[in-house]
């Protein structure tokens, strides 16, 4: 093994997660600690950090506040939705990468985040490997949507997980209180992947809970889908639905674009979803006259730290960690993903490197076996592959009652 | 002090909250467990329960499973919105109570509810009064709107003030992410009262949190927010609003009446809010063109059990508690309310009785001095108001990774 040393460079980037952190966390911690790693820094608003020259120096931080970072929500480096171009179209943005590089002497890139963010990771790896310019990348994974090819799960997904079901036993609990009629519907993330909304699967304890479970990985019928709460409504004088942001119908098109035909798109071409649990009460209230409550868990379910899973935190401590000791041990262009075993039945996460051609731009959705017959629930097999992620709760600190988080200096780096 | 022998029977109504269950089984285990007492009954959903002369058995339920109720949200027993006429109008409905009270000599009448159901229990014991029927009645307070008079605060308020100024840090933190602006709009409950939507003060540590926060006690103009929305977008390219659901303008309409002129009302005559945030977000995405996010919590801020405040959680437990030892002491009429005391600077909460007719149907709401000139934003002195009461994690159960709540047998009663 060859001895690299040089700087490092950390960057978070997409939508945050209640646990990005603690990668992070876990790259920069071991980062500091490593003989081959001479300096380190962390990339303002990732990747638009290294084209702005805008890098902080994390160790200028003191140890004690940055060990706060590991159960601090969102991306305490600042995130960004910046898109590189094809390098074979453009090379400015990787030219001006590579100049950055030498400027600091950065030998290791870590990059955090989703999809994209791997899509990012790749590109940058594929030019410098072209150009012989000799630079370690490997993406630290990140997506509550758990939608990420290889891995067996994705860091951040059974924090969100953990926070809807539990939300959804609470909501239940709420929505059935009064004898006169109620139908509840909430509205979880995920475009195109169900994982998420999938989990509310797991508030269904002794037949309480979500009645019915909506995933774009199967077609939506409107009308099937009424006669479904009609039926529940008029035997429990109760319904709650889960459904997913993205349930779209037979022809591909967005139920809450029913409502709304001119969505915004972001910067990748995504639509910009929302509304769709006030369109669908609406809807729902037009039909049967009962009262309907829609509630969308919005932000809240991607950020609630103070519900993460502490086997979420931990494991993706282990993922930022592990990207480095990687890194340092020679390996380059992999993404860090995990493999479960089970030891005597028991649950445990190993690290496993994935290539990030692979990883990039591909989605992982919930596997048709794990959805019912009637595309309106899920199965044991996805409980049993749920369960042991979220696990044990957040240890996050409390001061006067409220979580403390970390306060970053971020201090700009010099060359 | 006579000693009244005889049954007690409680009940909860009104919109729940995470900690209502607490002070139902502070009054049920301190009943069952009283000499006095000779059986305990629950009414099934509130006065309704009596009325239908649907009452549970609470001895038939294992004491190990009651036990759970106290971290269970919502209320167990199962509520009601039922308003009871005016006695001088129409006694049928006293009537058939004094009726079931003698079937079942109930000499103990506990309810556990907000100012309608304060109205309910003084009522009802006025009633008891005048027709010579020796029972005790006792008002056991709950609201997540803190507004009972009286009292210095209500079981319930903190557990929901923790939830709302623990999602407004966390998502602070995620609606900062990106260096491009975004304006984020929280809607909190609370229709002629502010205390929860203050509450999100307590997110402000460091400069971090909301940087507007309008109370129903104030007029609300439209004009001059979206002038203050635009001044700290520009300065800071983001912007966090938390507003109440009933915030309105100087002639008294509710802003959310501007998106719905229509709005359903319950049966004590108040009006349906709801869509304030999505409202209030489109329109300042018209009048800045920024990216901006509504985000209701809906129910979720009065059911969040996982982060209810244990300080609240206990208090509740002592309210239930007391209003069955006081009764059981001779005292009738009574509400059980809070008088908070500071012991060498150290914040002590006592029991105080309070007079049902006082408290039923008055509004307490935040004291315009702990509200800023501006109208935009509260005052220290609710900080040092409301920090004690946040105090301290719940104790909840998890199994599995998900909290553990009550299942009662629900027995049915027999005289």
């Amino acid at each position: 093994m060859s001895i690299l040393k040089g700087a490092a460079v950390i960057g978070q980037s997409g939508g945050p997660s209640s646990v990005i952190n603690a990668s992070a966390y876990g790259a920069i911690k071991t980062a500091l600690e490593s003989d081959a790693i001479t300096r380190v820094f962390g990339m303002c608003n990732g990747i638009k950090g290294i084209l702005e020259d805008n890098l902080m120096d994390m160790s200028k931080e003191d140890p004690e506040e940055l060990a706060f970072m590991k159960y601090t929500p969102s991306s305490a480096l600042g995130s960004c939705r910046y898109k590189l171009k094809d390098p074979d179209e453009d090379e400015t943005d990787y030219i001006r990468i590579l100049e950055i590089f030498k400027k600091y002497d950065i030998r290791y890139f870590f990059y955090n985040g989703g999809n994209d963010s791997m899509d990012t990771c790749n590109k940058i790896s594929k030019f410098m490997l072209r150009n012989g310019y000799e630079c370690r990348c490997m993406g630290i994974p990140k997506t509550i949507d758990n939608d990420l090819a290889g891995t067996d799960h994705c860091p951040g997904f059974a924090s969100a997980a953990k926070y809807i079901a539990t939300s959804v036993m609470e909501v239940y609990r709420d929505s059935t209180v009064y004898d006169t009629g109620m139908i509840t519907i909430i509205e979880c993330m995920g475009r195109h992947a169900g994982w998420l909304t999938a989990a509310a699967a797991l508030a269904n304890y002794k037949g309480r809970g979500a009645d019915l479970i909506y995933l774009p990985e199967v077609d939506f019928d409107l009308a099937k889908f009424t006669a479904k709460v009609k039926e529940i409504y008029a035997a429990k004088k109760k319904c709650l639905v889960v459904v997913s942001e993205g349930i779209h119908d037979k022809d591909g098109t967005f139920i809450a674009e029913y409502a709304n035909k001119n969505m915004a798109k972001d910067s990748f071409g995504h639509a910009q979803l929302g509304g769709l649990a006030a369109y669908l009460a609406n809807y729902i209230k037009g039909e049967t006259g009962a009262k309907v409550r829609g509630i969308e868990l919005s932000l809240l379910q991607r950020c609630a730290a103070h519900c993460a899973s502490q086997t979420d935190i931990d494991e993706s401590f282990m993922a930022g960690e592990a990207a480095v000791v990687n890194a340092v041990n020679g390996i380059t262009d992999k993404m860090v993903g995990f493999e479960r075993e089970y030891v005597n039945g028991q649950y445990k996460c190993n690290v496993k490197l994935f290539d990030l051609t692979i990883v990039a731009n591909t989605e992982k959705k919930v596997p048709l076996e794990w959805i019912n017959k009637d595309g309106d629930g899920v199965e044991q097999g996805f409980i049993d592959y749920c369960l042991p992620l979220i696990q044990g709760q957040t240890k996050l600190t409390y001061v006067d009652g409220l979580p403390r988080f970390v306060e970053l200096k971020k201090v700009k780096a010099e060359a």
